[in-house]
């Protein structure tokens, strides 16, 4: 009997928020917590598209921050599932600031962590697998199912 | 010498935020003021994206909350100025719930307020007009465009 | 039988606050989303002293941003019941700031909005009519059934 | 030559907030330091009114928690200078709760806290006194200034 | 048949905090009320410590405010139990800031309030005695003491 | 010339916050991305001590959700600089929940992330080189200069 498969592009969750001065941190900039916190939030997101079950967060493997953020810009973080194991899943977070009276977009953070389907008992649950499709999915498919099997 | 034109498509602004339980009001649903809240910074988005320059809001002119939404829920901001005066732009916004563990959306609350364009000097700048293309912006364009001549 | 009868002065509802940094946009004044959500639970907090029942919002009908707010100014947001229809009501919202340090004050914002009363079971419940005395709260009065009779 | 005087009306402050969920502690009911943060700003904005310049609070003398507050009532705070010593000031601050759904109030907290004035230098600056017209502002005056001798 | 009998060090609760911006008033140092808050938390956490129930606060005392905090300071609150009486408690907390930069400790603000232990139907419940060890906590507890019998 | 050398005892950086209800997802458990950013704050103020100047976060490396938090816990989180390279930190967060009714601790979170020093100009700055002492703090440097030596 086959586990049911879904796209990558099922998956994708984007979230998008306008930074305020309450996400400024004491050196003027866009605190890193709160965009922490919303990587969190679109992991979720992305996670429960894919299970359709609510998950939780099991790790954050690796965040960088590659560029400071600052009041007044537009944050959308764009998450997707890039690799699924038996109940948990390698979420990819990439996050975008855009200073939007001029259009132009950087990176600011990139980022992935590790989210569990649960059930109605709130046991671990069986999720689709993943299928990629574009070469970039295949190979964050690639790389995510290396270090699902290096832990497993 | 001729104003400059955009098409409605280059202001398009989306906000998503994913409903906590710190967007509850006292009778369990998400406060309507939170949402408006969220409207008022999409259409600032949406605003700038056409002027370029920062704008601020002179009216909310109407928003009907169409449907309630509940803690959990994606909810996703779309905002587009259909309409631009000398230097005010009607901006329309619409708001989409989703339950993102089943995939349904709904429209949850819709409205259009004005903004106006601001110059260095703190005084109302001219904005480029707008170029509807689909029909529905072309409608949408029209009724704006009504409501402004009634007003000047 | 008769349905009975509130005054306006019966459905007065003030809330104040004094503005703090968190309640400030990325321009240096009070985010206008900030002033919409405490309208919308002042409005709240007036049409259930009409109604005597937890209320939900309709529609905002219209909201004009009169004037910039300065962090430190104390607003005070002035809430009441214009007009009742069957189980609807529009309530009127005047929102002054004060300079507290030299008692100077202004309008900032004035809107109006719609109301419903709700039912133990969750659906519109009849509300008492309103009975305006003064020559304002006649005219208001007038000015709402009129708007009313045009959607109904 | 003579100080100033004000009467304690023309120090009257008053704030008013409707009690949401994030004002709740993990027992239930509205979270005592959530008043307490009302409080100040209260006291803040009458020694303001008061002195005529920016203020600072020097102590909280005293607050009692007379009754808890519940998520969706009104609260409402008084404050008024009751007595003002050179450059220090004792406001007092009568916390209301209302269920406005049926009207009903009742005493929530009361405290009295010490104010100071600043001067341009950041200094200590000198404040009008205090004329008390009714009993209560007479008897409320002749303990503040008990209070005050007994520390000076 | 004895009371029980617990330590003051048993009794000992820290907060830590980092000012952010969020915590400022509109003059720039971080806001009293902030604190007060902090204060309650702090209290209620020792309070439940020593009672081994949820506490609830029924008085702040006295508070003194030192020193102004400054954004981007460590804040560290150290509440314990001083003296208890049949079912309440005088918690004394005294908060500290701290430029992390340099090492620089300052005491900032220094209060003491009364809580009350609850039992499983709500009414006060009794609570172990307090046993100063040190001369200070003897001389806290004297002090403490003194207020009680004055208030019985 | 000899870099100046810290113990890590002297980077000891620990915060402690009660778990309120709006610290709560929508599963009722404490949300994880609030944790996040209060274990950036903890790394950030840890690194500012090991440094003496501010930093700023570069990577997330791993963070570990051990055990969920519940309303009404005590969370401390406790933030050491393990190693030091030219201008960068590792530095290790373990976050212990508590029910302070029971005194029962156990650990709900644990992470490493990497702070960078900042001098005047907004560059890179040197920090002083870490000397671990005991043999947890020799064994944390050990597998933390192995991960710094592979990525340099």
């Amino acid at each position: 009997m086959d586990q049911p498969v879904k796209f990558v592009k099922e998956s994708v969750a984007e979230l998008s928020e306008l930074m305020m001065p309450t996400h400024v941190n004491n050196l003027g900039s866009v605190f890193g917590g709160a965009i922490l916190q919303l990587m969190d939030k679109a992991a979720y997101v992305s996670a429960a598209r894919h299970a359709g079950v609510p998950c939780v967060t099991a790790s954050f493997d690796r965040v960088d921050f590659v560029s400071p953020i600052r009041v007044g810009e537009l944050v959308t973080l764009r998450a997707t599932v890039n690799f699924a194991g038996k109940s948990s899943m390698e979420v990819g977070v990439v996050v975008t600031a855009e200073d939007f009276l001029n259009g132009k977009k950087r990176e600011a953070f990139r980022g992935r962590c590790t989210m569990v389907a649960l059930g109605p008992n709130g046991r671990p649950a069986p999720v689709p697998r993943v299928q990629p499709e574009t070469d970039l999915e295949k190979s964050l498919y690639a790389e995510a199912e290396n270090r699902y099997r290096q832990r497993h």
